[in-house]
């Protein structure tokens, strides 16, 4: 894994020609109910979502949905995002899970993104940057290919995770503008040069983005950002505020960003973006348009929602 | 648990008569050679804190080594609080052993902060929240009274931890103002007003916290905020902007917080904090002026330590 990060994940996307990536944030209340029988637990899955003594056995079926679910959707995209807060859930087994499902995916092929949002002062985000970037040195787990985290510290608690990304051909990506509806309250706040916190932020990771030793050859740094687009403009300044960062992009789907919008993360020439769709892929099966086609095949399910996630994705892309 | 976490830890710090929290934050290469051998590991732990095959024996060594502390300070504070990023560290089994402590502590009549600095969209911190706050039903763990959170993304992300402490008597602290050399990358970015990004996340914050239903007995509410003090002006208005909001108080020893400075995050009846000691507690046994005195008994340093910590304090309080 000595390549650079940015520079594998868009030869990725390029051999895909789909630079989307498939999030995986399952709950125990959604999984299909095949699976949940197989998995040990009663026909009303609601009845031991609560009981931690489950613990153990809702991470195994986490575990079988996520394996399941990477079967399906890697032969078509380049990467999957994985939540650690769905498998956390679960305490210590939930996150073996996570664990074990990372290193699935990047034995299917796909380049995992640690979906951990953590940060903290730079002493304790070492031992973050270890846990989740490092990662474990066993043959049923492995650590995430990049992860995401959060910048209301400062450098000081990213500077462990981009010194191991550097090191060991890793990424992650710095929240900038987060997807949820109040995320302008903090991000929104207006500046006294009139600029918004949220591109200040861009700035900010921009400069981190250019440090010495972390852009590849492809133009894009290891250390990328989560940018979810509000209005075209501002998705445009933030665009050209940060050009040598990769954007993880959230909230295509469920959380209702269009094409259009999207396509203002990528650059003129098509790269510079990943766009995420998780609820609207993983759980297909619960939508009428595709259960109508697939029956009660749910991995069929998930496969159509992901081929029109890609195509959704490809035409709304600069020409 | 049923009682108001902001009046349970008010009345915990008077009958200890401290508004002290000691912060296990422990690393495997600076426990105590002699817990270390015990626990498995050989005369130079060195060695072993990278294979992650050790993850289980330094999980186990954390354990022994947090069990230790808190048998020593139980007596002499009302609260400790624990940061899972040490733990989180060694996987899966460092998860464990970080809810095995929370209950240990919880057992040994101490309040229990979480300090998991979590946040993500309102969909997955419900489920860190659930994981945290309400935590698993197991004899052996336990959730911890309060966790901290970051304000990143807006109220979203704090509401799934609000309605869990309100409904179970436990707390959370909002990060505002962190201990960090780089915090003021962005918690210092000038606003169009005049006040500073620190200053606006304190009054939104404050807002949060008066939600109904959220103040206790004694006038505070179970939203609180982690609060590093820097120079004393911008110390008295963030605590006047907060009036509802218990301060927990990093920095206090090992990074450099002085008596003085930590004395303005009190009111003037001398409530509305606690301040937390970590590294220069728990590894006293690796300081010249406590190992004359206590020679080879780590646990007497530690002890030392924490009362010189607690007067420390008591000594800087108004009066």
């Amino acid at each position: 894994m000595s390549t650079h990060f940015a520079d594998r994940l868009i030869s990725a996307i390029r051999r895909k020609n789909a630079p989307v990536c498939v999030g995986l944030d399952p709950l125990i209340e959604r999984l299909p109910g095949s699976l949940l029988s197989r998995a040990g637990f009663a026909a009303q899955p609601g009845d031991v979502t609560g009981a931690a003594t489950g613990a153990g056995a809702a991470s195994h079926a986490l575990l079988a949905f996520g394996q399941a679910v990477i079967e399906v959707v890697a032969p078509l995209v380049p990467a999957i995002k994985i939540n650690i807060a769905f498998f956390e859930r679960y305490y210590a087994a939930g996150v073996r899970a996570y664990f074990q499902l990372v290193r699935y995916a990047q034995e299917a092929g796909l380049i995992v993104i640690g979906d951990i949002k953590r940060a903290d002062i730079g002493h304790s985000s070492t031992q973050y940057a270890n846990a989740h970037l490092r990662g474990p040195q066993r043959t049923d787990v492995a650590a995430p290919d990049a992860v995401t985290v959060n910048p209301y510290f400062g450098f000081d608690a990213i500077r462990p995770f981009v010194e191991i990304a550097r090191d060991t051909g890793r990424g992650l990506f710095v929240l900038v503008q987060t997807s949820n509806q109040s995320a302008d309250e903090v991000q929104g706040v207006a500046l006294s040069d009139g600029s918004t916190l949220g591109e200040r932020v861009a700035k900010l990771v921009q400069t981190w983005a250019a440090g010495e030793g972390l852009i590849g050859a492809g133009g894009y740094s290891c250390i990328g950002a989560v940018v979810s687009p509000r209005d075209l403009e501002s998705t445009e300044r933030i665009r050209t505020l940060m050009p040598h960062c990769l954007f993880l992009v959230p909230g295509f789907g469920a959380q209702g960003r269009t094409a259009r919008q999207v396509a203002a993360c990528f650059k003129p020439d098509g790269t510079g973006a990943i766009v995420n769709a998780s609820r609207s892929v993983i759980y297909a099966y619960q939508e009428a348009r595709y259960r109508e086609g697939c029956g009660d095949d749910w991995r069929h399910c998930v496969e159509e929602a992901c081929k029109d996630f890609v195509r959704a994705v490809r035409t709304s892309l600069p020409d």
